[in-house]
């Protein structure tokens, strides 16, 4: 079953490996209430501190960023953004504890899964030809 | 954090009740090697025992069937699907042990995953606003 893998001597080592790509979506009935889009945008925002920012950051419009956050908010029970008070252009928005909560919470599960299933994702990954 | 669950009457018990939706996909380049639809499709042809009859179980034509059951068979270091040989209709197509193995670990990592993570996946899912 586990043949030793045959390794193009062009390919960058590992570069172009099979590879698991796993994506999570709370669904809520048939929306997507929190996907990877969305994380990456809180995450976007943790860093640029604004939604200008962060949407640049991921090379979306501010609409687009403005709107998935709005959504979002409105799925949680708790908001995770809200606008920062002070500074020049009005303050910026930033994460609340909530926020940075749902971001820590998604990201360890997708990490806790991986960790949790290694050998056998080792194994699906060894039935596939490399490219 | 973890508010009680407020539960509408108009809803059936956990019908609409925010829920994960993981999907695995094992990327060979910048192709899908292996996702959820090639794995529905295979189970398919489990039970249906031809890619007509499992392009119909899907609501899929059978020209699509059949490019994705090729696709998956030149991804796969071994063929999951081979021609079964006999029957009046010259044979349909069955399953080698490798697309059984297939089957095997794609739904296990999945179940693995959502067992590993099962408390953080319930923390996460409280955070939603039920519908």
């Amino acid at each position: 079953m586990r043949a030793p893998r045959a390794v193009s001597s062009r390919a960058p080592p590992g570069g172009d490996a099979p590879r698991l790509r796993l994506r999570m979506r709370v669904m809520q009935g048939d929306a997507i209430a929190v996907g990877p889009g969305k994380i990456a945008l809180l995450e976007a925002l943790q860093r640029a501190r604004s939604i200008n920012g962060a949407a640049k950051l991921l090379g979306m419009s501010y609409r687009r960023a403005w709107l998935l956050i709005d959504e979002l908010n409105a799925a949680l029970r708790e908001p995770a953004v809200r606008s920062a008070t002070g500074g020049v252009h009005g303050g910026g928005s930033e994460l609340t504890a909530f926020g940075e909560e749902l971001i820590r919470l998604y990201r360890g599960i997708e990490q806790g899964a991986q960790r949790a299933c290694a050998d056998d994702i080792a194994r699906l990954l060894a039935m596939i030809e490399p490219p």
